[in-house]
């Protein structure tokens, strides 16, 4: 789906080619519960809800514009299998078992939050994390190690769009942004 | 899909990453037919197969271990909705009516295939060209253009993949590839 | 030199990484004569000029704003090697024998430019070429290599900047830049 | 200087680009003593020591082939003013008062590299490092930070050079490489 799509606040917003890696990384085509925290504009969960009929996606967000910006969304792409949570995360009281999470943005809670989505994660399931914030990297990356999760894996993207300048055209960077990938593991007793 | 899921022979495979963006750029859930041009060991056909049950694929490939590699994959995924092509393209006895063209590799032909693809695609058909050759990107552009392509866009992706070495980790970089989109115009009498 | 040390005003300035490996590419410490077409803000002539005390550096600006920038900035870096020519490139009556020159804005005649400094250009002479525009990138490698330019490589530079970001810091991408770097071959009768 | 220049065996070299903006970095120009660590090739401190020939260049390396290399260098470039010391980082009885320093490699000592080159820095000396790890940036950064050295910036370089391909030409890319450079404060009573 086109950036443009989106009805856009001042919420920064996950942009295209970055969206469709980190929708890509977490095989939704294959899941039944999805949570996004951190939602922003909501572009992860809307497109995620959108191509995936029968997912039920959960979206937490704390701030008041990002979360009507969510609704709007909702509203312009007729989606009825997503929830908004206004809250900081993580929520204790939310209790939904998951087969993929996505972290878009933790708000200084990163270790909270993997460990609370570590809990929530059913075996095997997905966890994916976008950052262009680098002690976001490097923090995700250990406590990932730490917690136990398997497979992680980071892509570093740098993408830059072509746009007319003058007669010609250049390509614009978009910030060099890291999706990180990895699965809860197996139970083990 | 990851590249180790595909049979891989020594012929060059367009990467997880460039084909999810590529595939992305197709939108092929809105389509009914869809061909490659230079389809490798096939691994963008066989995904868009694979995600879209209903889309018909057609590929053409002229490298005849390609094509062996192309077969073994539909037969590892139990594809039934895609048809293989070992021929030069342009193909000048095929002529189904497209939704979707991607042209992977054109062996010197830009402007044919390009020419030839434009008859086929139907009003508002999706082309989408990936190359990580400079002439190809700019003869690219140019021929589009010329042959009154509508909506040419094209990404840039500098992607690296974290890899272990020694007890760190590096990125490595893929080769950087260009992304071609845009669409067939309307018909003008 | 760092970026900030120049007198900026809204002309554009090649950014420090890119002005220093155009620099490498020009091998200046070998010449006695240097001439900068579209000088912006003078930033690589200034610098060259500074490193290298016996050079003598030209620099064709057309930009009365630019001029004046330039020269603010020979004030205040005490620059006396250098000379600026307020003109549109090529300027014919300029004839000074080049060992290095130096594109960084062509204003659209870049053909006729690259065929000027040709003859300008002692035997083995270097030019660099930077752009950020494609077509600008595709048609210099073009003329380069028509006008029987020697050696000609190309660097893509992407270069991101640590930037404070909230309590962390991310990497803000400089605009994709080409370096073309060539030599005029040897004389033949 | 071009990299083909250097004599080089299977030890990792710096790469031309990478090399001159951790030069540019160092402003050896404005220095009396160097401290190479980790030399490699050495190409680093054979190209500092060429370029500035007032420079007293030292370079630690605990590799023997990798000595052998620089030596050989040393020789084909006719370098007088620099010294090979073939033992692992920190040497401590290495007592030279430093005006610039560089970490090119570490070998897993990084912590106790820094605080040494930081007792061995004069006041408002200059430490560039390279890495292209990214627990030794991340590690980098935060030593530095601890050990209280100042205008710490860093610049990531995605830099892809232009080869034949075929009929045309494309950007292999060097690996991504972070160029951390700092200042040792002024000294406080």
């Amino acid at each position: 789906m086109k950036d443009k799509e989106f009805i856009r606040g001042k919420v920064p917003m996950t942009k295209e080619e970055i969206r469709i890696l980190s929708l890509e990384k977490l095989d939704l085509k294959n899941a039944k519960t999805f949570l996004d925290i951190g939602g922003g504009t909501g572009s992860i969960s809307i497109e995620a809800a959108l191509r995936n009929k029968d997912l039920k996606v959960y979206t937490i967000e704390r701030n008041e514009e990002a979360v009507s910006l969510i609704k709007e969304n909702m509203k312009k792409f007729q989606i009825e299998n997503m929830k908004v949570i206004k809250e900081y995360a993580p929520v204790e009281d939310f209790k939904e078992n998951l087969d993929r999470a996505f972290i878009g943005g933790s708000g200084g809670n990163l270790r909270e939050i993997i460990k609370w989505v570590k809990k929530l994660l059913k075996e095997e399931g997905i966890l994916v994390i976008n950052c262009i914030i680098l002690e976001t990297l490097h923090k995700s990356l250990e406590i990932l190690k730490e917690e136990g999760f398997e497979e992680i894996e980071c892509a570093m993207a740098n993408i830059a769009k072509m746009e007319k300048l003058g007669e010609g055209n250049y390509f614009k960077p978009l910030n060099p942004t890291y999706i990180i990938s990895c699965k809860r593991g197996k139970f083990v007793e």
